[in-house]
């Protein structure tokens, strides 16, 4: 039994995962929303005690535990540097001492997206596939890129497809760059978006209707299916922009397959996918041979299943 | 010694290389513009013959032949199959034999902007580093990738940097898709953006003046100089179009080096590669560490002498 830990900007999801890549206990807990790296790594400790708990384990038992975080992740020293979304988390941070210290067991670190592409790659969408490219939108866009059967991670920072060019002189995105996919198609940016309108759409009376702080993927895909507008108008333009940027990936790198995942891509489901895979093919250049399409298949819990993974190799 | 041969839409290229990568004759033939495939392979001998006689060898003495070729290229059956810019090659050409039955020696075939990409890599600009993208601007923009030392080629179609998306509302490219990166920077695209500005340009007079059948590179750089407005517009855009695509292509790779090629990028020169790096750095991600941006170093032969690399393969 192995334990795998997704460190979210919302959510801490563990998992405790047998050597098939079956879940036999999970947790969720909220990420703390103030405080410093040490009050995260506590919320993460208790997180992945009760997801052993599910699984009828100790955390010492386990042989190990894996963690995708965000943020700057150095493997080898355990660290997690300027992780913006997470409180107080500017420097750097050693979170696997931190976790071992609290397991008594290994602690290994890799980027969270990286471990969620590695957990599609090996154990869901992607297993029939040696080349592939995850796609994990959510308050960003992040990229996972899967070549000849490894994770490809350039000098470490690789995989920023939200951050490829859809419209050179475009919207500025988040990253304060212009035109980048996730200036149209991350959360964060359709939120920032959406405001800039707010007199004409429903999502932030959805929003507090359902007592959210944010427009949560279930708040867009409420507003979605209530026919809202504003809604529809930028989810439109987001699923542009990634079936480009995705396009544009395809051209470059010519995988088998791409792997759509993500809070907002998971709760959109199988009909964007299909949106996405409709809005790239028109830039594919090699468009007798595109890629598979298909929906990310281990859901919520793929990123504490990928971390879990960190743990044999 | 080995040869290589270079074959162009313009012109074939053709070396006698020795084992040190060093050249020891070459050739330049045009390439014919009527006949068909057989007619082009002719050209082909005749080119290879001149450059072995330069080198005082007969083809029969080479260890074997490289050719890298426009169009879908099929190495194993060495065939090459619809490269539209030669004449009446729509079909498929069995090359590798052809070649074969003429010099006596072995023939390998592949893309050519994979051997020049290789070429760069093994012997040129790109020496130094695991992981490169080659940039190759001429009448269309060429990509090659290597990455940890190997070529990345994908199921065959991969390094289509020319047709990432640089505007995803933008200029039809001559490819028939919406806001290529090719639409702007390809010579061809710019050709037939500069006609239908004809009367603002001195840029056809030139050509006329020096006797070419198209705005070629010398045909352009002569413009820039002489200060055309349409000419420095054009090239402007160009540029920034190939800064917006390979930011694109190393936010995704994250790759340690990007050597720029190509007939208008040798002619414009290492002024252009600063320009071109200009452009790419405001769209890179990691922007603490940006990939190195050279000139290609093999110049005009790069094609041929990366030819001649296959055969040892």
């Amino acid at each position: 039994m192995r334990g795998g830990i997704d460190l979210g900007g919302t959510k801490i999801q563990a998992a405790v995962v047998d050597g098939d890549g079956r879940v036999a206990g999970d947790a969720r807990h909220p990420t703390p929303t103030s405080g410093g790296p040490a009050d995260v790594a506590a919320a993460m400790v208790a997180a992945m005690a009760e997801a052993a708990r599910a699984a009828g384990v100790e955390p010492a038992q386990l042989e190990g535990v894996g963690v995708g975080s965000p943020g700057a992740v150095d493997a080898e020293a355990g660290s997690v540097t300027s992780a913006r979304n997470l409180p107080g988390w500017e420097g750097t941070f050693p979170l696997a001492g931190t976790l071992q210290d609290a397991f008594g067991v290994p602690v290994r670190l890799d980027n969270d997206v990286n471990v969620a592409t590695d957990a599609e790659f090996q154990l869901g969408a992607g297993k029939p596939y040696r080349s592939l490219l995850g796609v994990f939108w959510g308050t960003g866009v992040g990229g996972g890129v899967v070549l000849d059967g490894r994770p490809w991670v350039g000098r470490g920072a690789a995989g920023e497809l939200g951050h490829m060019v859809v419209d050179q002189d475009g919207e500025r995105c988040p990253c304060g760059r212009i035109g980048c996919m996730e200036a149209y198609a991350g959360r964060g940016a359709m939120e920032a978006r959406a405001r800039r309108r707010e007199g004409e759409t429903k999502l932030f009376e959805i929003m507090r209707e359902r007592d959210r702080p944010r427009l949560t993927s279930g708040v867009w895909k409420r507003a979605l299916k209530a026919g809202d507008p504003v809604a529809t108008e930028l989810v439109d333009e987001a699923v542009k922009a990634i079936g480009t940027a995705v396009g544009s990936a395809v051209n470059l790198l010519d995988v088998e397959a791409v792997i759509i995942g993500g809070g907002l891509g998971l709760k959109l489901g199988e009909p964007y996918v299909e949106r996405i895979r409709d809005a790239m093919l028109p830039h594919v250049f090699a468009d007798d041979r595109p890629p598979a399409v298909h929906l990310a298949e281990l859901g919520d819990l793929g990123g504490a299943i990928g971390a879990s993974l960190l743990v044999t190799r």
